[in-house]
């Protein structure tokens, strides 16, 4: 049984599941370049779900399961899977401890001004600033309150924060000091010294945040989106920014990936441009390869029940 | 009844004190040249405890109690103080939660390389890396357990780290997963990936980390000092981050201050240097100036007790 990585997962990793599933042969490449001398009659293919379109899925006649090691499933082309009966998997949940580190990393870093001093630094400049803000009271929207949300909700609890939560229904979950249904997302909004786009990519997500949003929130806010570029407008975005509608962005996720050399992101004083890294860390494959190792067992002996088995009716 | 003060604490709060306590004549300055002119006769005097010297209390023959607005009461001539009988009370326990928001700051700057994401910005490089180190799981190891020790401990459980902290008897205290004792100190430095020095400046604590202590740290700790300056034997630092004793440093303190403008820590690649910023934020005269007006009340009616009153004997 023949299985496709265009990803690599590590030797460590790799050996093990070698030997527990030696009925399979695994192709291991580090992209969809080479992973093509082997992907045609690939039956398991695992990716990070980006490299993938409908014309490669066609050409992969055995193929009947994709195992995608990203959270975000949204760059598959989910219609062509479902349309051939493809069962999709992916590792949603092990993101929330380092996405929350993240999150509060920009945060602490706006909070102690960390860039002027880094300057003041290379220039040699001892100059003190009695007034940063402390985190300490202030208050914290989360949009999204699933495993990454209620993370980021449970660190700002230890810096004294107060937690707001937006979700479908504005249901309670641990860690938030308040919950607004979508339906009052700009209320939400407006009460959030710190904002976080933590929210997966749907029909119904898609530029959530736009130019309205914008100006519901505070204009001393400091907006993060971590979750996917395409939940937010990015022009509205840079708009909110240039105007000063917003004071501050830290941002890892764009519209189009790499960000444009041309885009003005780049060279914004009062925005934080990371490249999608936000979910990477040293852990990753030691949370993710197990995913794939007990999903295996399903798939082959039909030993328990898939993790992250996707609808793809509802793309979730 | 004569009050001056080398600072500014705002007119706010100058205002509700001159409303509470109108026996006092308040003269408020920004700093102690300009307070000069009334200082002499001062009978109250109220400081940050860095601009008065032996000499200058010698010419105060009014002066009764000092009130020093802040927590190290190191810079003060305090065995001129216990000759003359001057009362002198501090602020300690006010700077844990900013001090605490400060090292978690430059402990997730680290995480996330901050700063080579803020210079791959500046050029517009999109480049990822995949083996950004997470705090979860990782080791801190805080000298003083104190009220900022503590602090900083709380939060970092929050990101699942494991506390370590060293006192003088090594007794234990919430939020800390295990405890050292001074005398075991190199033990407990020895298995920080992250080590905080916040131990005040007495005489045992007079550059208590010397090349010795930096070479029982792991090669990849990081290290970071928001104490005083003199608590770490400086030229021993630079050595050990020439040298890659350990790996990096955030140090807020310095033996001297400001950090004189030709000393290697400016423009060393591993250190990030601000300027004795982590104890200041919007709160700090929040916190600050009710102490003064509960010792002002102590001192004019004897109502209740002085907040730290500081034992001149044991300088602390």
């Amino acid at each position: 049984m023949k299985l496709v990585s265009s990803l690599d997962f590590g030797d460590g990793h790799l050996e093990k599941l070698k030997q527990k599933f030696n009925r399979i042969d695994f192709y291991i490449y580090n992209n969809i370049e080479e992973a093509k001398e082997q992907l045609f009659d690939a039956e398991i293919f695992v990716t990070y779900g980006f490299d993938i379109n409908e014309e490669l899925i066609e050409k992969m006649e055995k193929l009947k399961w994709i195992q995608c090691m990203s959270t975000g499933i949204d760059a598959l082309p989910l219609n062509k899977l479902r349309e051939k009966g493809i069962l999709l998997t992916s590792v949603r949940g092990i993101h929330g401890i380092p996405i929350a580190e993240y999150v509060m990393a920009v945060i602490l870093n706006h909070r102690i001004e960390a860039f002027r001093f880094y300057e003041q630094q290379k220039n040699k400049i001892w100059k003190r600033k009695a007034d940063l803000e402390e985190l300490f009271g202030k208050t914290i929207c989360i949009i999204g309150t699933g495993t990454i949300g209620k993370e980021i909700a449970r660190k700002a609890k230890a810096f004294d924060m107060k937690t707001i939560g937006v979700n479908t229904q504005g249901r309670s979950v641990e860690y938030f000091d308040e919950l607004y249904s979508k339906a009052d997302l700009n209320e939400a909004l407006s009460k959030g010294d710190f904002v976080v786009q933590t929210a997966p990519l749907t029909k119904e997500s898609y530029k959530m945040i736009g130019i309205e949003q914008f100006k519901k929130m505070k204009p001393t806010a400091f907006f993060i989106n971590i979750g996917r570029g395409q939940t937010v407008d990015e022009k509205a975005l840079i708009e909110a920014l240039e105007k000063k509608l917003i004071k501050a962005a830290a941002i890892d996720v764009f519209e189009k990936e790499p960000l444009a050399y041309d885009s003005p992101l780049w060279t914004m004083d009062n925005v934080f441009v990371t490249p999608h890294i936000s979910g990477l860390s040293d852990m990753y494959m030691n949370r993710a390869v197990p995913i794939l190792e007990q999903n295996l067992r399903v798939y082959l002996y039909g030993q328990g029940e898939y993790i992250n088995k996707i609808d793809l009716e509802k793309a979730y």
